[in-house]
């Protein structure tokens, strides 16, 4: 099996990312000081950039690296920062890549602030450019997010979610971004619209694959010291994948005691709820159908011709359904 | 004197706003419950729409009004109420337009993410309409509101604002806007680019005027019983216009007492910089500038032919500078 890890996914274009670095860090300049000093604060946090990598990967899958690519990745990055600094101030995170977050530092009204900004100043790279079929994703994308979320906060109240439901909300708010940045990448590198779609597709896919797993490590993950806290969703009374295969397999008589244990202010919420999904194959379930997403996301790279920054999507594609953290 | 009102001013594109108000209310549409329940919400408020109307009579001061008039109005509106949206989670705020604020009635999470939804909305509608020429100018205004702010906390901090940073902000936050509502409104009803530029310059002299006459009406405010109260920018440690004025009038050691003053938590801190304001004569001072800017916005308007509509966009010069609250 293939000892995938970020590092080695992303050597097909490691002087791409040095040069996309570049291109990012002057993107976040502002004559305004305190905005400035933000911008710095943020680059001084080395996160993983997956979106970024996605989008070179993309291109030189599809052709040439060219400057609209970088357009396009630092477009998807801003906005990816913006989501992140705005998902801080509405959770009250005090913490993000092990700094204190914005809104910590610089208070609430600073940090909306600062995303709308982060926002604007990625759209306006691609206005600049004149990057239209960028901007007509993006603003898809954006939609596709919050309208996600909402709909899932919606759900959550209720208790009510379905499978077609769950679907729709990681698809939205999570696998949108993850396909627009293989689009962009692919859109960045040819003009072929079978290769857009094909790459589409597979963004599409890694990124239902990639939630999938995110949602099952909430039940099951290995190493809860290091990665995020087992259970987190359900003490936030997010039915998730495996929880929904658990309760539609038991009679609606014991669904509802469920939703009324989840609803209720049990100490042992936590642990009942993962026990009821682990005996019902709750987990079993989840792990096929995102098994399913790696299969059609490695299926729907067909077309494109065989290179290394091919092969890295599709180690990536292993990458993310294998992790354990 | 012309007796203004905001009525009478509307009145030649009285029919262009029942059009633009079903534009607006399909453009808020969505098949996720929660949004449309909030959408709904928004759309019973009603509010002056001051920006769709210039949008409306700046386009039919240049030419006919089209449907990508309207595409432009609802596009300036929706990004108003997502940044109106965004302010009131900022600022704790818990009435709008009289009615409980969205973060009320849902809490801030979901009131950050109906503002991006809006935002998003906003653009997607410039995006599907191919109105490049739009998104470039709205682009830059997000930028820029979002850069004042954050330039305005940044100097209020050291309350070391002095007049030129001062134009900027209000130039930045408040004036950038009503600029892109009138040179949307030219773009969209003519290809004449002084025609453009004309409509242009009068939105951000209009602009400058309006936020001015904001400031001025903070500390001589003769309506506070139904208009905001007096002093709420000395209490947030804002310094404008008249303040500026008064503080470079007196000596060095005067102006820092003065400083001292604000920051700290005496009682009399309102009635004491107000007094300090009338006596070195900032109201004037600013009342003047207001009033340039008004005759820049006016003079702005001259290769524009006339029309009832231009009668319109030169009363409302007047409306800003004199309204009272």
């Amino acid at each position: 099996m293939s000892k995938t890890n970020l590092t080695d996914i992303a050597r097909p274009i490691q002087g791409e990312i040095k040069e996309f670095a570049d291109h990012f860090r002057s993107a976040m300049k502002s004559k305004v000081g305190l905005v400035d000093l933000i911008s710095t604060y943020i680059l001084k946090q080395k996160g993983k950039k997956v979106r970024p990598v996605l989008v070179l990967l993309a291109a030189r899958a599809c052709g040439d690296v060219s400057t609209r690519t970088y357009r396009g990745a630092s477009l998807v990055e801003l906005l990816h920062t913006a989501t992140l600094v705005h998902d801080d101030v509405v959770d009250s995170a005090d913490k993000r890549r092990g700094f204190p977050s914005i809104n910590a530092v610089w208070k609430n009204k600073i940090a909306v602030l600062m995303g709308d900004y982060l926002l604007a100043r990625g759209l306006m790279i691609a206005v600049e450019g004149k990057d239209f079929d960028f901007l007509e994703k993006i603003t898809d994308t954006v939609k596709r997010m919050s309208e996600g979320e909402l709909l899932q906060i919606q759900k959550t109240r209720k208790l009510d979610i379905d499978e077609v439901t769950y679907f729709k909300v990681i698809s939205d708010k999570t696998a949108s971004l993850l396909q627009t940045c293989c689009v962009i990448g692919a859109m960045s590198a040819s003009a072929d619209p079978e290769l857009h779609q094909a790459l589409e597709q597979y963004g599409a896919n890694l990124g239902m694959a990639f939630q999938i797993k995110d949602d099952i490590l909430d039940y099951d993950g290995k190493f809860q010291l290091f990665g995020k806290t087992i259970g987190a969703d359900i003490k936030e009374k997010k039915i998730t994948l495996p929880l929904i295969f658990a309760l539609n397999s038991v009679p609606e008589k014991e669904a509802k005691s469920i939703r009324a244990l989840i609803k209720s202010k049990n100490k042992d919420v936590v642990s009942r709820v993962i026990e009821f999904v682990h005996e019902h194959k709750g987990i079993e379930y989840a792990e096929k159908v995102a098994n399913e997403c790696a299969d059609k996301a490695r299926l729907a790279l067909r077309p494109v011709a065989d290179s290394p920054a091919k092969e890295s999507l599709l180690q990536l594609v292993d990458f993310v359904i294998k992790r354990e953290k």
